[in-house]
């Protein structure tokens, strides 16, 4: 009997988030060896909130329901590092640490990715539009249309790259701010 | 009979928090009429644990304990909308955003104030050291010695002035990015 023959296939479930102040976008997705089965996407409209403490707890509700739902094996995060001015960054971040906060609570690992690094993984080039990306989840996962919202394939990409680079969280958790930072020097400002 | 002889004296907890990427400050106040009690004070130390989402996982654990054993009737948040650059300003952004999250998980209102507004509210002076904020935070608590961090006066300051404003949460909650950047305009940048 071979090795190969007899390993059972891992099942594993990835969320992943693409968290926004006035939109996050949401997709998990199954992994069964080589196959790969789109479970759930959509996004949480927040721009009807007026309130930011009503964004946020929006945004936490909203993915504790999702963790609690598909109970995922890892939580992939679109993580920005950088931004047009502090205020906007301030708020990134809470909308950022909300949806980190939900993961947390259920004990569930979360790996960050830098959109460069999503794009280039997912369409081959780090400068792709979110059309491209849209459009390449669409014929992974046999979508007949473009998701309204591009916040949905987004998150749905994230999700894909965290797949594709194929490492569990504690070889990155924790290291990717330093890393990033490390080699993304040019874009820290 | 007048009203205010028979008008019962209302209990109210504050949970002061003042949260930083380094350390958090944390203060609960009881307030019972005119009498103010310290329940607890103290900081969570964050320098410890090198990965940053463990840091996050921390606070909301800590945040969420301090909910759930004193069980308080508001969250009052220091939070400073600047900052040195777009980089300090996401993780102190993410580091705030776990903390509302175990306050909005809770269900209980967040009163956020900038830190000059506590300073003044605390002391009369919006540009006092944070060891004129501690001395006085001493004085009103009559504490024998100064806290070793900080942090924790601030902290207990924070739900000091919250009660100073004397104001529900919802007159304030949500209006409070707005209005500090309306009423601080030199300070965004």
């Amino acid at each position: 009997m071979s090795k190969v023959d007899k390993k059972p296939l891992k099942e594993k479930i990835i969320l992943g988030l693409d968290p926004g102040t006035n939109v996050m976008g949401y997709g998990v997705i199954l992994v069964h060896g080589l196959q790969l089965t789109l479970l759930q996407f959509g996004v949480i409209q927040l721009s009807k909130f007026e309130s930011h403490e009503l964004r946020l707890k929006k945004i936490f509700e909203r993915v504790l329901g999702l963790v609690d739902e598909f109970n995922p094996d890892e939580v992939a995060l679109e993580a920005p590092f950088y931004g047009k001015n502090v205020q906007s960054m301030l708020k990134l971040g809470r909308a950022q640490g909300v949806a980190m906060s939900a993961a947390l609570f259920r004990e569930i690992p979360i790996v960050e990715y830098a959109p460069k690094k999503v794009k280039q993984s997912v369409t081959g080039n780090g400068n792709a539009s979110k059309e491209q990306v849209a459009k390449m989840v669409m014929q992974i996962f046999k979508l007949k249309e473009l998701p309204k919202l591009l916040d949905a394939s987004d998150a749905l990409a994230v999700a894909l790259c965290h797949h594709y680079q194929g490492k569990g969280p504690q070889k990155s958790a924790g290291k990717s701010w330093e890393s990033y930072v490390k080699e993304n020097p040019g874009r820290i400002k």
